[in-house]
């Protein structure tokens, strides 16, 4: 049977995908805009299967301690998703705990559902939540759940923190005569960094798949995407992916192969989009750099390169500058020590190249030059020791961004 | 015997200790300010003892190769010292080698001394030193040196990169009714991180001592004093430690216990003092902060969790903006991931309580806010897990400091 993976265009997050609803409405969670979404209600009829990947800081959450208590139990049959911008619930102690499950329970209530909400919140850290507002924004949203793309749209709104738009990408898998969806929404912009960051993403489909395939995609679908992008280097308590699968196709993805593996990708390709999409978002940056690092002895050495190419403060201020610096560069790879030798480095800016075996070729500076002014552009270090490689997706460092974050 | 160790008030470098001589000359390398001093030769009477403590990057400057090399096979005579800044001769292939060669070898010739000169250069990555004007620069100086302070301090002068002043300290360790002296200067600025950093010192002594004695003596000072320091978390291709001794004095540390243990403080004195100026002094900062990390299970962990706070920008940032953001604090952390509890952690700004337990002690908000406006305070986390600490000395991340890096 013929399976194709298609993105389509104008994406509204999971109102895209059969059977899924979702509500947003505006809390004043910040307590300085009454006009803001800020709180996000998400649904589905049928049977909802769910699968979630955390961050893996030691200082985590109440909504990340309380998604992986659910999910071990009820992974089999949750009643939707409860998301909140503006506060974190993050360094709150118990109180914090007492409030996520608060959030649960008056969003199962209020929709009426059988099976546990998940909870997901992100914003300033070590402040409680206004919980009256909070409650009271999770009634009126549950009385507006709808299945229209507006409603879609506005869930991917009301996630946003330091975001400048939202993020949603959809994925159909035509299989024979038959089509899928994955759908997805997320958000990001400040602590970025892999294993994962202040970054939620929410992905849905209406293929009918048990609650250990979902998380075994979702954990290959992260490696690949979410945990390869970097813009500060700083990893959040409350970086979150959830995957909900509905069964309203009422097709099963378990037991056909061609099935799984095109749902992987769908699920990966989404992933991959919406990545992409936060990195192009991060805060205040002003270049996006596919970073490719080649020739490693093992992907892990290949990662190390990469990571320290990418968060070197040196690195990333030069690209601010459109500065081709590839001494920067090369230093920050030495660092990473993974017996990197000098003089068998080859190192190219989009195509052209930069170092050959060590040596820097420098009668192309004025087109270096050129390629480091570019909104987007690529870098690729072979390090000619091996054949592991890593892409990771970075960005450059503004004067805006230390000046953006110097208070909350 | 009564030994006492003295740091001493407006030090001039290596001609505070006897036996010592300096020059420095302006040779013009970075080709733009014919009046810059930006060479240095450093000589002394007698038989010289050396050792060193070189970056661990994996790619390393010339002059980093060849003073290993030197050091294995004649750390019991050496010539003396040539610096340079404004080219760091790295990235450099084996031309490279060759100038840092000459270096050596031109000023062996001019000085007229027995032992190979060591080679340190500091600057921009990946050009070629202007050889004929560094080697007109040796044989100028070597006609110049002098055990005059004015010569002590113009060789500190004449080191410096984007360091805004001189840095030198010296103590005295007075041992029963002899006084002998251990003195240094040192230059950073910029890619300051452990292990070591553009960082370049060079410590001087009268006393006689075997290259052993000082090789130990000085990789234990080092660990604790310029190891523990981080501007910006960049590691540099050139950071060079050398202490040099010169037998002046008639005086052996080797088999003297406590005189041993009194230089062995007295060194690690010196590269603590200039350790601290180097924070101090680092590129476009505002603040210096003098982190500690405590009740860890080991110093290992410690370590991780220090440098985690130290490199986060986020927490950068928030130094830069005096937000007492406790929160940026504990993430970061948390994500050195060491097996943090957080409602074990304690938290402290100067003697301030922040947290406790892991609870925000939000009555002291205005006590906060007004310590961390401080051009230097103290962070104090205790982890309560165990006995281990460390402390780091870490500095703000301004807007200038991008500027100032986005291009060279």
């Amino acid at each position: 049977m013929a399976t194709r993976v298609e993105t389509i265009e104008n994406p509204t997050g999971w109102t895209d995908c059969p059977g899924f609803s979702c509500a947003a409405t505006a809390c004043d969670i910040r307590g300085t805009d009454k006009e803001r979404l800020d709180l996000a209600l998400l649904s589905g009829t049928g049977k909802l299967t769910a699968a979630g990947v955390f961050t893996t800081n030691d200082v985590c959450a109440a909504p990340v301690h309380l998604c992986r208590e659910f999910l071990a139990v009820h992974s089999d049959r949750i009643g939707g998703i409860v998301v909140n911008s503006g506060n974190a619930n993050a360094c709150t102690g118990p109180g914090g705990m007492e409030d996520a499950r608060a959030m649960a329970e008056v969003s199962t209530g209020a929709c009426g559902v059988e099976g546990p909400f998940l909870v997901c919140s992100t914003g300033r850290i070590g402040r409680r939540l206004p919980m009256d507002k909070v409650l009271r924004g999770i009634r009126d949203a549950a009385g507006q759940l709808s299945t229209e793309p507006a409603a879609g749209r506005a869930a991917a709104t009301a996630i946003l923190t330091s975001d400048t738009r939202a993020k949603m990408a959809t994925v159909r898998i035509h299989h024979g005569n038959k089509t899928f969806t994955v759908s997805g929404f997320a958000k990001g912009a400040g602590m970025i960094e892999p294993n994962m960051a202040t970054m939620l993403a929410f992905l849905a489909t209406d293929l009918e798949v048990s609650s250990d395939t979902l998380a075994n995609v979702l954990r290959q679908a992260t490696n690949r995407t979410f945990n390869r992008i970097s813009i500060d280097g700083d990893m959040s308590t409350n970086d979150t992916v959830l995957l909900v699968a509905n069964g309203a196709s009422a097709t099963l993805v378990d037991a056909d192969a061609s099935l799984l593996e095109a749902f992987a990708s769908a699920v990966e390709q989404v992933c991959f989009v919406l990545a992409d999409k936060i990195v192009a978002d991060g805060e205040k940056i002003t270049k996006v750099v596919e970073l490719y690092v080649e020739g490693a002895r093992d992907e892990i050495s290949a990662d190390k390169v990469a990571r320290a190419i990418a968060n070197s403060l040196l690195v990333k201020s030069s690209w601010y500058g459109s500065d081709p610096n590839w001494g920067r560069l090369l230093d920050a790879a030495g660092y990473a020590r993974i017996g990197l030798i000098e003089d068998r480095v080859d190192c190219f800016y989009d195509d052209c190249p930069v170092l050959l075996a060590g040596v820097a070729q420098d009668e192309n500076l004025a087109l270096w030059k050129q390629i480091v002014q570019r909104r987007r552009f690529s870098i690729r270090l072979n390090l000619n020791l091996g054949d592991a490689s890593v892409r990771l997706l970075t960005t450059d460092l503004s004067e805006a961004y230390v000046n953006f974050n110097k208070s909350e």
